[in-house]
């Protein structure tokens, strides 16, 4: 940045197509988090930012085995062009594992087959919502939706949660209001079980309330699930789509229960959306790549895919372990709730700082985490932080939240220092 | 379709969600090769309708050999998230592909690789278009990019071409015409080597014409490019972005040089272009898929891809020829441009007949074309079948083309006899 305004010009008007862009172009920006990783990823900084599962203990040596195998049987299928829904037999494979969190009723011409959740969210707000359109969504917010309602230029109005997730009450006070206001209020995006970043899970209670209002006012609710299968005492909570298939979108993936290099995901949609995810799925991307679905398969098919997720499970409950007792011994001026499931700790720090403009110095310090501000479209955030405990070994974990107290710690210090000068009498 | 008003309107009714929708999903509808694939792809049936390449020689043993390898050692990385502008080796890879069509400034950093060149389609258009801007192309016209265009609401106009591809003096009267109407131009699309579906090449002396009324005008060229390296006799022509690194976005894809199947292309676009694809492929897509693009490197650095790309030549040649000679033989009545690459011949069909209406007596037949009006969005091209010869042996290819002609003389005798009829006196 700079003030001379010549150069100022210079920088915006550099780009012969300035100016030839779409609306909705005109706002993209990169995410905090994007942002971050080139820094984040260097090996002297614990990163408590990225939301990278721990992929160090897959079976890769029996994997290749499988794959290989699977390529010379099945190669020209697998290298082949495939369906815009998906390959018929992943979309049967999808059933048993959404029926561990209640969904028993769902066929596989239900199912839409996407290129990640991402993706996934992409197609259902192209056909559900017109710029302006308002999305009701839980605050904080999962950052990659925020970016896709962005690019669709819709309002996303924020619900409040608390530690038992979104709050049916004020749900229904917030619908009235943007009635009131003449809004087309088109979807309702939730993230039920162990919220990123939030770290909490909509309790059991309040889901048929959640259903109940959504239903009244015809609000499609879009259930995005990526971490409902990883709760660490291997508890699981019914899906809102196992309570009402008619208005309800459900979305989940195999990013965090296997691995996310794939890029699969999958939607389950009552038939008349179904039938246009479909179309939007052909004219985004084709169809989903045939190599990743069969690669997903065979590891359904050959290996103890249970197993697996329930291993997840002990290994991440070990690291939440790990960095909750960290806070509590390094950081007790902060809170959080001790999150039983999923990738996150959701942190408040000490009132007067600044979670954001601390980053650099974090950085500096070789510890690197997600500022509160990139979950809210709305500036809102600065006094939170997202630690994810995912990724980095139990011990890289305690070593990054003490590297993270040293400047929290020395943040507080300053603050006093002003505070402290503020106090006292001005002597010129 | 039923004449009982109850019923129409219960079906359209149906869904609960009818009335709810963004208006750009109200004119989605399948494509009309999309709703033939289901029947085409009966064994009984020899298809001349998909664009699928062969993959029957390609070394699947090796290949397994391979990518099992690679999973051993790279395991973590393959099914890990990577970086939405793609994996810098892949980007790395794809220079000296470019370089055989005269494309030798690219940088890696200058490259997006995309989930497909549908995704690519996409993508650009998001960044370039609002609803009611004006992309003009190639008529007839790639039925893919026309499906994204109009989920973008984008007015899509034609321009015509020849024997020698896209007319430049005709592109600058419709450039003209369009903004004489107020209309804001914002690309033109165009398939310059091999056209899908009119098996026509953009000549070498027109491709400085074109991007000399583009830059004249300041309208931005998207240059498809999957076909440009399958010109039977090895022939290839200069890519317009190796003539202008400015003002045309480039896109290609492995579908077609190595497989679909992995869903992997790459576009090269200028500096500010380049840097809102990136944002928007991670809003649409988050990243591509890491094993997708491992695998293609995989196969780019441990096989003779140059010689695959040749082998491929020599069999799509040797299908161009069957297909030529069968049309020569069986339907001496019909006209067509003989291909000098890619997959397509693009008939046209004796006066008065209707490919579209023909259809299903020519799969009763057991034969399968794309009609010639799913390649306009204006309803013409009634007057044209697009037949593919990528796919079917040569063998199977000479079959197709007799089960056609019997199917067009059929036709042709039924008009033949009602001329005849109209000819008689009335007798009644």
């Amino acid at each position: 940045m700079t003030d001379d305004p010549n150069i100022a010009s210079k920088i915006i008007t550099n780009d012969p197509w300035f100016g030839s862009y779409a609306q909705r172009a005109e706002t993209m920006r990169a995410s905090e988090i994007r942002a971050l990783f080139a820094v984040a990823n260097r090996p002297e900084v614990v990163s408590l930012a990225g939301g990278m599962p721990y992929l160090g203990r897959m079976p890769f040596d029996q994997l290749s085995e499988e794959i290989g195998r699977m390529l010379r049987d099945q190669g020209e299928k697998a290298w082949q062009y495939g369906s815009a829904q998906g390959d018929p037999h992943l979309r049967e494979d999808v059933l048993p594992i959404m029926a561990m969190e209640g969904i028993t009723n769902a066929q596989p011409d239900d199912v839409v087959i996407v290129n990640g959740s991402q993706s996934g969210l992409d197609l259902i707000t192209r056909i559900m919502c017109n710029p302006g359109d308002v999305v009701l969504a839980e605050a904080p917010n999962y950052v990659g939706a925020l970016g896709v309602f962005q690019s669709f230029q819709v309002d996303v109005v924020n619900v409040p949660m608390d530690a038992d997730g979104l709050v049916p009450e004020l749900l229904e006070e917030t619908i009235k209001a943007q009635l009131a206001e003449g809004k087309h209020i088109k979807m309702l995006y939730t993230v039920p079980n162990f919220h990123n970043p939030a770290g909490v899970t909509m309790s059991r209670e309040r889901r048929p309330k959640v259903l109940e209002i959504a239903k009244k006012y015809h609000i499609l609710i879009l259930e995005d699930n990526p971490y409902g299968l990883l709760g660490f005492d291997g508890q699981t909570y019914p899906a809102l789509r196992s309570m009402d298939s008619e208005n309800v979108v459900y979305l989940s993936s195999f990013s965090k229960i296997i691995a996310p290099g794939m890029r699969v995901a999958w939607m389950v949609a009552p038939p008349g959306i179904r039938q246009k995810l479909v179309l939007a799925n052909e004219s985004s991307i084709l169809c989903p790549s045939n190599m990743s679905q069969m690669t997903i398969t065979c590891y359904l098919d050959n290996f103890d895919w249970k197993a697996q997720i329930s291993d997840y499970r002990n290994m991440y409950r070990e690291r939440r372990d790990a960095m909750d007792g960290a806070l509590r011994e390094y950081l007790p001026s902060c809170s959080w709730n001790k999150p039983e499931g999923g990738f996150y700790i959701w942190l408040r720090i000490p009132d007067g700082l600044d979670a954001k403009a601390m980053l650099p110095r974090a950085i500096t310090a070789k510890v690197a985490y997600v500022s509160g501000t990139a979950f809210y479209n709305d500036g809102n955030g600065k006094d939170h932080m997202r630690l994810s405990f995912c990724y980095p070994t139990p011990e890289r974990i305690v070593e990054g939240v003490r590297r993270l107290a040293g400047v929290i710690d020395r943040e507080l210090e300053t603050i006093n220092l002003f505070n402290d000068a503020d106090a006292e009498p001005t002597s010129l």
